[in-house]
């Protein structure tokens, strides 16, 4: 009925010209052509066969993994290669959790087979659950619950007078990247750290547990690296270089990116027994999960004993690298990437990308066949060692860091992908271009453009009637800024590449990340079962390659740019206001007495903060002149831009080629403040959010750490970037309107 | 060394007179003295008696405690009396609820012995755990969870597709009052409804449960009347009148307060099996309890058999009233009152708080021999039959209506204390008054006023900055209006006497209400175990009285009043606009396709709401330029009433009669719409919320219920009651403008 009434609306457009055909007929042809080439069955096909046994970084499948991928690529006429990097992954060789008072008790550290889940049964082939980068360690100590493990839980401590000095966190998974966990806990004073899958964040809390519904069960453990990602992604031996075999390495004890205190991921079965044993405050109504208990901070009297050590080995890594090559302008890149390695199996994380990436690459291969004639050069990378650190992509980046920064003109990026609403981060010069993409892409469950269904989704979460009707009026949705956690990392902040990060989700769950049960099993029960949104993201990526390529003019638009700074500093702004008249509240409310008139004798009661001045004002202004003049030389930019394109002109390549650095514009050789490997004004991941991304994070981050005189020097620095970058959006403009006379 | 430093300023501030010493000497003097005669090992042992066994209506204990109150009564000086009524009560004869699919599980329906509780074994004198006034039924069905089971809840079921008629629903308990969910769930065709204690709301997930700490028990159950108490409150044979001997009654089959279907509360550990078994949707975060299960909503395929009976027998209540008659103004009533019935031993609910009243009367007796001659009567009251339905309480009224009418200044409540805050609801005639009280009170935890230590909580509480302001610059703390639930109800409700209704909370919790824990051991352990609060209270309450007693001038204050009703018209406009707004986005979405676009078609998905008309504007303006008079007037009594107490004279005996009258201005003889027993015009329990308060009940019920053209006739009918008061008041003032000539 639905179908009925489109088909009969699109009918009535056409015969009676409702709408303009675009005269760029030719590309929207080869659009059209490529959407109608991916299959369903090729993605489950590939899935079966890439996930079927654990493919870890230096796993025997991992390779074999590599290879079959490049034996796809040459199949569909690629040109491709694998590339090697020499990377140290630890290994586990001893893991010990066990409790040894006011109960004994010794975690199992296992994840048992499930009958009706096929490869959850590869014991001998599964790496054990353990956290990569932790150092090795022998500690037992009193167990004190500190909720995420996020600052803010600590100074809540510090308030109940609870000190984790020489004792051993115990950290719920959630809230901030993992391996901010430790690294806060460690500046604590902690001595060992074990994280737990919490049913609240992601087990029967959220929905029924695998194999009944996708959520996490009892016994199922996130592994992952803990590694202090935020100084530096890529091999911990070699920052800023690619590590190939004669690369000039860190010794081990140099290396400044391990945790300093032993870390070890445990399913909530092994938890409970500790945290039932606390005793001490009752946890505050936003630490607790959803195990049937009372949950308490401690510390102690339970009393645990972590023992953890690795094999410090260095492992063969292999990209699978492809190219298209261009026929008009070799040297503009276009490069798509997700990784091929997994924890495990891997199916959703990342198969499923994965997945989409080789049946893209399948699919241009056939246009190259019918005759499509890419102007550019597109390149497919299939990374390895993504889930230690980035590995194989920052390596490949570092390696190549010259020539890309000539030549990249974006990078495309996923890492598995599910059903129900379009997710679209990166850089904001790509923010209308992407919209445009998926204005022409079709929802496989509603029939509604991806854009136009995520829209919906979009005004139906907002929560006030202000924000709902901005979404309606606003021509482009906002696309969220980049922190790290995926292969874009090393493009983005390293170099300076335009950079997006897609997929689908928002409908099933996902309780199995990083478990042997993330699987070709689960993937066909609760991920993409027909994978049609798999087929979707296919085809909007590939839309994107296809139109990125034709475009006559590199199709970045910089008032979303300009529009998405603006915003960041807006909120800069009223984060310090808010900053500002907390403290004063709260500085009034030690006045007045109000933390001694609260404290319940009979129980903890939270002390009084400490006194703090009250923030200054700050000169924002550096920053506003060169905001102000940065959306008046995109508006300048954007529309010559668009004249040309409207005439059907190409631009002259050395346009292209301003164009292409613009990106490379918004980079400082000398990097964010203490962490020079990460060189992007706009965009970082958080120093103590991990994965969450920090906008404008020189400035925000000095502010969030109270240090008053790098924020003005900060608020300097980054103006002077924007306005440099304003400048040469103008000499752009003044080229353009030049040729345009 | 804080005392030190508080001595320290009182002896400067009294040194160098920097406060003026009221005048008032003599009943500063007699306050002063009352506060020293109250003992917490009084309050101690009178509890340990009273709560020694089971008490409930019609119990041997209920009648003895009765007799020990009235001997006590007697030995400390007071004229007292027990006056009874006969009223029904059923009491269980058959309960059974069994679990017939997909499994087998019978419900234990019985609270265990807890070896460290000696009451708790109390066995053949407990009251079953039962909800009173359920009908009796056999009834079997699929199970429905429906959540709190109110209004919104059912709601949200239907955009679900889910209907409850036939079914049987199970309901946790909280949100509203226990006697709406059956109600509700009738209304849209349940046939049997089951109320089970979730750990969310008083068990594990807020602390230790009992005996650790004071929450419920996996067997705890929570017994209570599920009686429709916004229809009447008392006997629900003689709804208006005195349920005496020869009082005419309805038959059983006339009654229209019982349940529609069979009741029974049940503990989580006999609702897990039946919760657990459940499939069909998730049910939605704001949903889910603390069990460690993944909460579906149903319906089934658990399939529940549900058995209730009961002997519907008359018992008989025992009033305990006591009076010091006053020397000046006899006819001139301060009533104070708590019940002494328990639904099993009771001792936070209402022996903490009948002992306060016990000790209050107690100490007024010792004042009344070292000489003190209280101007007016003093009445005490020890009520049965609170748990059921505020028989005794309502009874008493009805039977005293007429004379109650002409003579009760003030009614104070109490039902149990704990330890932290001063909590007061009532009329806000008494606002100024009783903040009066209670800035000469000292908390016993922190040396404060206990209006301050209120305030600074209250500050500490609020969320924004203004809201804080609001509470620092505030001269009264604002109690809150009262809807039903204890024994002041008849008094304001049915007649129109300016109540208060207090206690303190907030420190610790209470797990163990309506179960066979809340008992002696529970609260020496989490309740008040040094009795300091029940003394506080004692010594509140004490002066409350005292001070009320030797007012010159009734101590009412109107502009407390007007302010409150103000707020409460501005609540209902809000109300009102956010509806309107509300509408028009639904609507809007409805026309956008929003929810046909987020529906997951592989998972159950709500349906569009229906499609609503937009609320109309109303004329609010019989109501504005009502309150508008009443501010006017309110403020020139008040100033006029402050003129003669500052002056110390006394105002005409004719005048206070006069001021008596004012909060009967405030009632209707015909009472809110369809339900005439509830006549005051500002305050009512709600008929949806049960004992949660509607204020400007008429009006805001009708705009709530969408009937527009009530809302618009009862907007005039408010009004005029509001136009009549502020005459009333201009006539007071008047008389006083004449008197201080």
């Amino acid at each position: 009925m639905k179908y009925f009434f489109l088909l009969l609306v699109s009918y009535l457009i056409i015969s009676f010209g409702f709408i303009q055909i675009s005269d760029d007929s030719k590309s929207i042809s080869w659009e059209e052509k490529f959407r109608e080439i991916p299959k369903a069955s090729n993605l489950d096909e590939y899935m079966k066969i890439l996930s079927a046994r654990p493919h870890h970084l230096g796993s025997e499948y991992d390779k074999e993994n590599a290879e079959w991928i490049l034996t796809k690529f040459k199949e569909w006429g690629l040109d491709a290669h694998i590339e090697t990097f020499d990377v140290l992954f630890p290994t586990p060789k001893e893991r010990l959790v066990e409790m040894i008072s006011p109960t004994k008790f010794t975690a199992k550290l296992q994840e048992p087979t499930l009958k009706e889940d096929p490869t959850s049964s590869q014991k001998d082939k599964q790496l054990p659950t353990y956290n990569a980068y932790s150092i090795d360690g022998d500690v037992t100590s009193e167990a004190v619950y500190v909720n995420y493990g996020i600052p803010s839980d600590y100074e809540y401590l510090e308030r109940l007078g609870i000190s984790v000095e020489g004792k051993i966190v115990i950290a719920r998974y959630g809230a901030s990247w993992r391996g901010i966990k430790p690294k806060v806990a460690a500046e604590h004073g902690a001595i060992g750290c074990l994280l737990y899958s919490d049913p609240k964040d992601d087990g029967y809390y959220q929905g029924d547990a695998y194999p009944k519904g996708p959520w996490h069960t009892a016994d199922a453990v996130q592994r992952g690296s803990v590694i202090d990602a935020p100084q530096y992604a890529g091999d911990p031996l070699t920052p800023g270089t690619g590590s190939t075999k004669d690369a000039k390495r860190l010794k081990l004890d140099e290396v400044k990116v391990f945790t300093k205190i032993p870390v070890l991921p445990i399913s909530y079965n092994d938890a409970l027994p500790i945290l039932s044993s606390l005793e001490g405050p009752v946890a505050p109504e936003n630490w607790r999960g959803a195990l049937a208990i009372t949950y308490h901070i401690g510390s102690g009297p339970a009393k645990v004993h972590l023992k953890v050590s690795s094999d410090w080995d260095m492992k063969t890594l292999y990209d699978v690298i492809a190219q298209i090559p261009g026929t008009e302008f070799p040297d503009e890149w276009i490069i798509r990437g997700n990784h091929h390695d997994a924890w495990v199996n891997g199916a959703l994380d990342p198969i499923s990308g994965l997945v989409v990436l080789l049946e893209e690459a399948r699919s241009l291969g056939d246009l190259l066949k019918q005759g499509w004639k890419p102007k550019r050069t597109i390149i497919f990378c299939a990374w390895d060692g993504e889930e230690e650190g980035l590995l194989g992509s920052t390596e490949w980046v570092e390696k190549h860091a010259d020539e890309l920064s000539k030549k990249a003109t974006i990078y495309i990026n996923t890492d598995g992908t599910g059903r129900g609403y379009i997710g679209v981060s990166g850089s904001h010069s790509l923010e209308h271009f992407i919209n445009g993409v998926t204005k022409d892409i079709t929802d496989p469950e509603t029939g509604l453009t991806i854009w136009k269904r995520k829209q919906l989704h979009d005004i139906s979460n907002a929560k006030t009637s202000d924000d709902k009707n901005k979404i309606r009026q606003q021509e482009d949705f906002k696309i969220g800024a980049l922190g790290t956690g995926s292969d874009y990392t090393a493009f983005l902040d390293f170099l300076g590449i335009a950079s997006l990060n897609m997929g689908f989700g928002g409908e099933g769950g996902y309780g199995v990340y990083h478990s042997i049960y993330d699987d070709y099993y689960w993937y066909k029960n609760f991920g993409d079962p027909d994978f049609e949104y798999c087929k979707t993201l296919a085809q909007t990526i590939g839309t994107a390659i296809i139109r990125f390529d034709d475009a006559g003019t590199i199709p970045y638009k910089f008032v979303n740019l300009s529009s998405a700074i603006k915003s960041y500093l807006d909120d800069i702004k009223k984060s310090l206001e808010t900053m500002r008249e907390k403290t004063i509240e709260t500085n009034k409310e030690i006045d007045e007495g109000i933390f001694e008139a609260i404290a319940d004798p009979r129980d903890y009661s939270l002390s009084a903060p400490k006194r703090e001045d009250v923030p200054p004002y700050l000169n924002f202004a550096p920053l506003e002149n060169a905001i102000t003049h940065l959306e008046a030389s995109a508006k300048i930019c954007d529309d010559l831009i668009n004249i040309f394109s409207e005439s059907g002109k190409t631009v002259p390549e050395e346009i292209n080629k301003k164009l292409i650095q613009t990106e490379r514009r918004l980079i400082l050789p000398e990097g964010l403040p203490e962490r020079s490997w990460y060189k992007h004004q706009i965009y970082a991941p958080g120093f103590y959010t991990g994965y969450g991304v920090k906008t404008l994070p020189a400035v925000r981050e000095s502010i969030e750490l109270k240090q008053w005189n790098d924020a003005d020097k900060n608020i300097v620095t980054v103006a002077k970037v924007i306005e440099d970058f304003s400048n040469y959006l103008d000499s752009i403009s003044n080229e353009l309107k030049s040729n345009t006379k």
